[in-house]
């Protein structure tokens, strides 16, 4: 498979360059950066794109390879409704053609999600404890608050967390993220780490997630480009090619 | 629903006799044990029995209750292929009855199990940590080795784990369970606790599942008692009325 | 070494008959409950003594038994300035006995906090995690709260945890406990846990205290009832009998 | 206080040149590598130098520190009884001057180490689980087997851990090392992980130690550089700067 990585000089773009050399099964078909023409792509027979570009480029890009029937895994930020629609109307005239955008391509991450989501329906309380390095500015992080509104959603027919407590410092029981208590804690040595923690009579149930470097989107990206083809139209988030049934 | 205990003077029987008293939505028919007729479960209009007897007398029990439409949760031990088919032939006769056997109700440990096989694919490598009390007798326990075995066929076309030891202590690396190695524990002060983990570069993803005491069973049960009516037929296992997709 | 009970049929006191009885080294020599008479530990020749009783006796218990030179182990609560100065007084007249008073004789608990102080310094971040059934009234616990201010204290000369935080739901950072952030998770199936966590570059240390089931005082009260008369006088809490250097 | 790097161009040495130049109370004196001549250090009014070198130079940098009234934090591999003991005979003739030779200078492993070490004689069971990276040779870990030996020392006088295993898998219990039994995980995405478990009625305790980069060292041997003076002769392991009780 001929694939292209689009932001090439850029530190996720040349990470994503060398795993595709090291790849026996894909061939790195061009590397493009800013001021490179697209035509890169059509001239080197590429057959997927990885992008990771920016906001300001994506959709000229994304414009160009879907016209030049080129699939494309794409990891840059920005997408909204709109920008969704556009897509998938370019799509329409292209249907063979294949586009998967995803906000997170951490394997672990998503099953840690898509676990979290089946596995809430089934236990009394549902809590989640994120921690970051303390050079984080939000809390909880994007992904906790993400997983707990899932996890809020599946349970939106059940009770909610049995709770006696009656006296509590401030801050004490987290934050509550639509009825699922969250705690973050920033702490030197450390990367991104999120646990769940599911309990009910007599056992508990923890799905815990750890980042250690910042290369873990590696793993993702290369299932997304082999997978990408099987999915014509538009994909956002990379679940739907991890076939769990 | 009206629901009956078999084994109802058993430890696990007379905790499923509290059980179903607490529950608002079931009303306990009748109390069943040794010497007792089964006419109690026909005179009590009983809808579904759950037995936790022996297997010298759980087949006598499960041809009668059939026979008079009345549906089964079964954690009684000893069935083997020849009894499932035995069941499976009296069902025949009576479509609209549901028996579900299971070896294990614990929903965590069913969950943790059937999320470690889909996550098994998608790491470099997957390793089985068990930690029991120090009574256990065999090492590792039943349910690690079916884990294992679960995970290994999942990643039966994939690589097997990378593993540069060229040194190792006797027994260091664990127990060989098809290519996954299995680590057991033994601790004074443990319960039952297991740990599935999983990496690939960058990431990892555990799956821990703690039973912390003997009752974990009864939701389990009790889901199963909710739900079996809606699988008609003999089912093995409560997996399939979790409506994991 | 002769042992009595103090409030032998209370739940605590009758797991303590029980431990003493199953111990070679022990022999239960008394067991006194509300209406005996105290001459029962001077006629049985106790050389020590267990009161787990109540805040309304325990003061009458220890006045006879340092009259009558027999050592104390005390686990009943209530212990104020007030009551302790008490006890200091009678055991000026009699210098050999020793009473042993501790809040908590749970080792590991115990050893928890005693860790968590002497690492404190070491580390550029701290927190603590508690973990609790959903029944429990206060948030954080008592036990939590403590660690957490003797975290603080040992690191009155450092710089505050760092922490960039700018947007922050409420109470995702948990309580401030003298400038530690203290999170409490209330989830069924749990029994009563914590965890401290010490962060500094590159490197995190961890130390976790798991209580699983509600005997968990009894080595502790054991290993207290074999030392307390290595320590003449008042002692309170169980850590200077861990000798621990 | 004015600080050196010996091996200034290595890894770990520029990584510490870095250190030094971040941190507020101390000065770069000088920069020595291969080839420099080692009177930089004294020319540059160095009072502790850092060496991070090699075997075959060590012992020369060191009798010529030692000789010129300078203190030393030394890295450097290799050094055995008679190494030891040569450093040992310089330092009698400049009783004034500190060596601290130390085999890992991560402040969680010491003090991990040192606790499992305080905690062993209160626990009926301690087991040790070390978790690395898959290219990793040995099993168990250098530090895991150093840990164990130090676990069995301080039960010396105790029952072994109790183990009811009749029927196990070969591999499944572990290594023994001196008793301890110590489990070995190899996982792509990790970097260097340690938890001792240790069980008694009721209650776990679990110290656990990751090491997330390779940076680890650096508080480590900034602690030893500021407190090495205090210290005079020949110190091993940074134990003894951490002023435990």
């Amino acid at each position: 498979m001929r694939v292209a990585v689009l932001g090439s000089k850029g530190k996720v773009g040349s990470t994503m360059v060398a795993a595709v050399q090291e790849a026996d099964d894909l061939t790195l078909s061009a590397e493009v950066d800013a001021g490179d023409p697209l035509s890169l792509l059509t001239d080197s027979g590429t057959e997927v794109v990885i992008d990771f570009t920016h906001p300001d480029v994506v959709m000229d890009n994304l414009k160009f390879v879907i016209e030049n029937g080129i699939h494309a895994v794409v990891g840059t930020t920005g997408f909204d409704d709109k920008r969704l629609g556009q897509v998938r109307s370019w799509l329409t005239a292209k249907p063979d053609v294949a586009v998967l955008i995803a906000p997170n391509f951490a394997i672990g991450a998503v099953l840690s999600m898509h676990f979290a989501k089946q596995a809430a329906r089934f236990f009394e309380s549902v809590e989640v404890i994120e921690l970051h390095h303390p050079h984080k500015a939000d809390a909880p992080s994007g992904t906790a608050a993400r997983t707990a509104r899932l996890i809020a959603e599946a349970r939106k027919d059940l009770p909610p967390n049995p709770d006696a407590t009656s006296t509590a410092m401030e801050g004490a029981r987290g934050a509550d993220v639509d009825g699922i208590p969250v705690h973050s804690v920033r702490l030197a040595g450390l990367v991104a780490h999120q646990e769940v923690l599911l309990g009910t009579q007599g056992e508990t149930l923890t799905i815990r997630h750890d980042s250690l470097d910042r290369t873990s989107f590696v793993p993702g990206v290369l299932l997304a480009v082999r997978g990408v083809a099987e999915h014509p139209g538009l994909t956002v988030g990379i679940e739907p090619l991890l076939d769990l049934t």
